[in-house]
This record gives C-alpha cells, structure tokens and sequence, in this order.
C-alpha cells in the first residue's frame, strides 16, 4: 500500500483541508492518506477549538485514512521542531511522500534546505530587538536569495531541514496554497475555501453564516453543538495568574522556554493590582522585541502546564506514534507496517500513562478540558481509536 | 501603660467577641487590648469570610486597640502550633496577661500544662485508625484525669503550655464561654450571643435575619456589602484541581503536611472523571481516619498555596508583628514598646516583601482575593495600618 503523508492541525477541518486531501492523493497516486495533527493544543499555543478526537473524526470521514497525534513536545513548537517532529512521526510509519501547501510551491524546499543556515547560526545572529525568526530569514535570503515570510514555506522549509537532518526516505511536494492566506480573514459569496485563522474569528465573533460554505457539514454540526469557545480571560488568564502568584520565581524559571528574566516579568505582571484583565494584553506587556507573540503564548501555556526543561527534553528523547483512528483502508495499512514501525505504537492507555511520557499529552487533555468546560469523556484514559468505514 | 493579650479569628466579628473584650478589660484591668488575630485564612484551612483588613477595622471600632496579624504560618496549624505562635506574638509584644475562652474556666491551665504529656508522645502514641487529637486526649486523661474534647478547652491547654514552653512572662485568664458552644448552631429570640460557626451557617444559608441580633452594625454592614460568600465550589476546587493535575506527585509530595502516600490519593481523585464536584466530597475521598476534616482542609489550602515543607520551616523561624490597625491607645502602646519589643515590627510592606517570609502572607492574601472575586485594594503592598480613634 503507498501511503502519503500530511501534517495538521484542523483548527477546525474546513474545505481547504479537503482540498489539501484530495490533492495529496492525486499528486502521489497514493491509496492510503496518513495525516499527523496536533492533539488538544496547536502551535501558536492555543487551545484547539475542539478535541483531537472530534477534529479526527472530522478528518475520517473527509477522506483522511489514518490519524496519528504529533505529541504536545512536537506540537506546541516553533517551526522548525514542530516540523522535525511530524517528520519523524511520518518516516517511523514507513511514509515515502509528503504533500503540503506552500506559498510558493515551485521552488526545490529540499534543495534549499541543503543549502539553508542551520537554527543555531540564525539564533547566534540575533539581536535584542530581533525575533529568531526575523534573524533567520535575513541570513537564509543572503546566503540563497529566498525571501522566507509566508508561514507554509517556513514550514515547508521545516520539512525540508528534517528531511535531510533525519536522512528520511521521503519525497516532498508542496502544492501551492489556493484561494486563502493564512492570515487571510475575508469571505466573499462564491468562495468556498478560507482560511482556519478566518474561520476561528468569525466563531470569536459568533457569525456563523460565515462558515456555512467554507466548511463541511461535520464542522457546522460541531460548531452548533460546542458550548462554548475556549474563553482566554474567564478560564485561561484566571488559571494562569494563580500559577503565576503561588509558584516561586524559581520554579518559573524552570519552565520550558523560560529564561532571559521572562519568568521575573511574568511574576510581577500577576501581582499587579489591578493587571491585565486580558490574555492579549497580558502578554504585550511581558513581551519583548525578541519573541514574537506565538512564542509568548507558547511560554504560557507550559507555564500553565507546569513542564519543566527536563520533563519537555526527556520526552522529546521518547516519541510515540499514538493512534487517533482510522478508516478501513487506514487499518489496513496499519496492519502493513507493524513489523517495520520504528517507533511505539499506541492504540489505547491506561491509568499508568501517568508515568510514561505520554503524560503530558495527558495533562495537556485534563487542561484542555478544564479551559472548555468540558465534562464529556476523557481525553486519554480508556479512549479507543475512533473507526470510519471507508467510503466505497 | 498594661495590656491585655487576647487571641481572635474573627469571623466574623460578633457579640460574643465585644463580651470577651470587655471581660479581658474587667478581668485584668488593663488600658489597651491587643489582639492576636488570624490572616485572610482561619485555623480550620478555610478563607475568611471577610478581609483581615475588614476584620480588624470591625474589632477596632469595638474595644480592640491593635490589631496584629497571627501569620498564617501560625494561624493556619494544629491548636498547639497556633497557639504557640499567636503567644510568642504577645511575649513579644510585652503583653503580661492573656484572657481566653474556655468550656472549663475553672481549671487551672498553666498546672495542666506543666503535667500534660508534650505532643511527641501524643504522636507516638497514635494508631492508624485514630486522629492525633484523640490520641492526645486519652493520654492526657491517663496522666491527668483531665478530659480535653472542647475546642476552646484544646486552645487554653494549648497556650498554656506555650506559656510554660517559651517561659513566657504571661499571666492566663480563662474565662467562662456564654451563651453558644463553638458548634452551636441554635438561635433564641432572647439571645444576643451566637458562635461564630453559626453565624457563617446562617450567612452561607443566606438567613440574614438570624444575624441581625448577635452581631454589631459594622459586621452587619459588611455582610450586606459582600459581593459573595467564597464559593469552594466554583473557586477553591477548580484552582485545586488544576494544580493538582499540573503538578507531579513527586512535587505534591513537598507541600507541607503532605505524606503517608496523600499525595497519591489527591493526583488519582483530581484525575478520576467525573470526580467529587463539591469540595466536602472531594475531602472524604481522600481523608483517612488518621486525619481530621481541619487537617485535610490545611493540608488542601498549603497545596493551593504550593507551600513547602522548607519554605514553612523557614518561615517559622522567622517570625514578625505585622500590625494591621490601631486605636490612639493602641499606637500609645505601640510606642512605649518601641525598644523592648522582641521581634520586627512591620506596619508597611513595599514590593520588597516577596523577598522575605512575609511572601506566605502575600501569597495567601493574592489567593484570597481571587477566591473572594475581590477587586478591591491589596491586601499588603503599599497597605497603611488602619486608625480609628478612641471612644471618649
């Protein structure tokens, strides 16, 4: 079975990722469409609108065949391990074709990793006023003349790196971003593809006749029926401060990405009377000119997580395949690899996750939960895969 | 000029507090009161109803001269802790007599003390079925004949073995309880006495009009312009649960009062789904007949607290006057023991104070104001004593 690989997060699943889907199989002639997507917390270090299990099943039945969660130590990354991480994921599951959307799909991603300065270069050319990301840019458009800014071909250019770093026999192909940008945030009458940044702020500001085209029925169905979005100033800020006023500055300061004074900062702005009645804010006034705002949130969400420099570096030692569901055909295909799978195959964990690495995806779920106010099944404990029929 | 020590929670604040005042007075005839009295979180591990500030504002406006904080690394203990602090307090102070409840005013507490078994061998003594507290009252009644079961009895045997442990130069007053038992919840149109316990039974049954008759004005006052009681449910639990989640076991085991595997207990109930959604439930699945309901609820608020058993330590042995009101009396007082008193004495705290054992005071006031939903001023930075004038 030839099996293509893609990496998500279906912040909701809307028709682009369908696009992206169908793409990816014809662009390969693949049967089998694996799909690596973030768990209950996304890169920017959001939560996700929904569970990973409702986003799966979202994908199931879109014609995704397998569904494999990249762990929160890949997930809630900066680009360049997010990519690494869903990269390593795909090559463990025997993947040999990766299809992801680019703004500029026709530039050579893998030869231009293989000419692009490594992170560290980037993170030594960096100044005070500078995000890393600023840095890099400058210095990959001096050595090779591309111009990185648009965020798939920073990730495309992730995948790339992880490719040549990880020596993974994987093809890549990026197809050219259509219709909406990543930013992108207007609707016109006869489009049908927007972007899931467009999508989350028109649910933030409750049109939901804004996205009645844009996504699938499944979508609509789990709008309608979700209680209520994440609130970040009733249930995220509130949480936060109080980890924030009872935890020392020195345990802060062993949080992961901490550092620089960042845990001082974030101190004093939790004590302060009467502070920031909001998450945005919040974070503008801890933020300096060397993070950018996905960083910050990142930080913070770690910080609400309480993981620390040595619990995120021993878990990132031990990666695991977990399976979200599947279809037939993504059954199938797991039944084809198992022999050959390089990495821990996960279907289903009990009460003793608690002492695996599988642990903070655990937490991340208790978290995610408590933020939605959900009282529906758990996130991790005695959860199955989830099984769609494969249309015929 | 002569001073009499008295010990008080106040909450709230009542009739019963105005008899004992006035009794100190007639029983020592002394010129000023100093009262000794417990943070923004009492003896039993539960927030207070009201402010520490609101708390010393109402005894100061009826008979108390100054009002200085009993530390929560006193106030929030087993009686015989609490009532070795709130005396070292008063030793300091230079206060030469102590006026105290009790449910057997005729017994003479500081002979008890002197014959009473220390709390070691009480400890030693204590099977796995049995709380300390009983343990140590078999004994005592072994050894003494005397039979400790009243919470106030418990108190005075307590101070009196302060008296005895510290060679403090104080002389005990116990004074008959009237009227209401600590656990009396009954109510008489006649009776202008209640205990505390029943008031705040009647205030979270909204039955104001029970109150109207065993408190003064300003409590009154206080009660109507109290935005909400503290909802354990909806504040205290949720907090408790998130950080019992977020946290390890291993770093759990830590807190103060923690041990005998508790630590286990508490992480599988705040993981077990759904789980105890009301904080009396989520105490009796994790309490041991070893424990009482008190120390649960302690060891519960520390948890919340995130305080150390080293930090606790710590704390403890450093020891201040924190004043927080006075009457011009109460600062006459305060002058003439200027230079004999024996411990600092603090009457404004500036951001400064995170750096020194006064954090536990401020992190607990912090935790207050966000249990209580209070806006309103800090309970420490920046905050002045308060003065009301003497009654001619």
């Amino acid at each position: 079975m030839k099996a293509v690989g893609i990496v998500t997060e279906y912040n909701p699943f809307h028709n682009g990722h369908i696009y992206h889907i169908q793409q990816a199989k014809k662009e390969t002639g693949a049967d089998v469409v694996v799909a690596v997507m973030s768990g209950n917390f996304v890169q920017r270090g959001e939560p996700a609108l929904f569970d990973k299990w409702t986003r799966a099943q979202a994908a199931l039945e879109n014609g995704v065949d397998l569904v494999i969660e990249l762990p929160i130590f890949y997930a809630v990354q900066p680009s360049h391990l997010f990519a690494e991480g869903a990269v390593k994921l795909l090559a463990a599951l025997g993947v040999k074709d990766m299809v992801f959307g680019s703004e500029h799909a026709d530039v050579d991603f893998l030869s231009l990793a293989k000419q692009a300065p490594s992170v560290s270069q980037g993170k030594d050319l960096q100044d005070k006023n500078q995000t890393f990301a600023s840095a890099y840019a400058h210095l990959l458009e001096a050595e090779t003349g591309f111009k990185l800014e648009d965020p798939n071909d920073i990730l495309a250019l992730g995948y790339a790196k992880a490719v040549v770093d990880l020596s993974a026999d994987i093809k890549l192909h990026a197809i050219q971003r259509v219709a909406a940008g990543y930013h992108d945030t207007l609707f016109s009458d006869t489009q049908t593809i927007a972007s899931a940044s467009a999508i989350r702020l028109a649910l933030h500001k409750n049109k939901l006749e804004k996205i009645q085209s844009v996504v699938p029925d499944i979508t609509l169905q789990n709008v309608q029926s979700m209680n209520n979005t994440i609130n970040f100033e009733q249930k995220f800020l509130p949480l936060l401060k109080y980890r924030l006023i009872t935890d020392t500055v020195g345990q802060l300061s062993q949080i992961y990405q901490m550092g620089e004074g960042l845990e001082h900062r974030l101190a004093a702005v939790a004590l302060s009377e009467p502070g920031p009645q909001n998450y945005q804010n919040f974070i503008k006034s801890v933020k300096s000119k060397r993070y950018t705002f996905a960083r910050m949130q990142r930080t913070l969400l770690y910080t609400l997580l309480n993981v620390k420099v040595d619990q995120m570096q021993s878990a990132m030692q031990e990666p695991y395949l977990r399976v979200l569901g599947f279809t037939d055909a993504g059954q199938q295909y797991l039944n084809s690899i198992k022999k050959t799978v390089t990495l821990p195959l996960i279907s289903k964990v009990d009460q003793n996750l608690t002492k695996t690495n599988l642990r903070l995806d655990f937490k991340a779920g208790k978290l995610w939960q408590m933020l939605a106010n959900s009282t529906g099944q758990q996130q991790d404990v005695t959860r199955k895969p989830i099984y769609v029929a494969t249309k015929k």
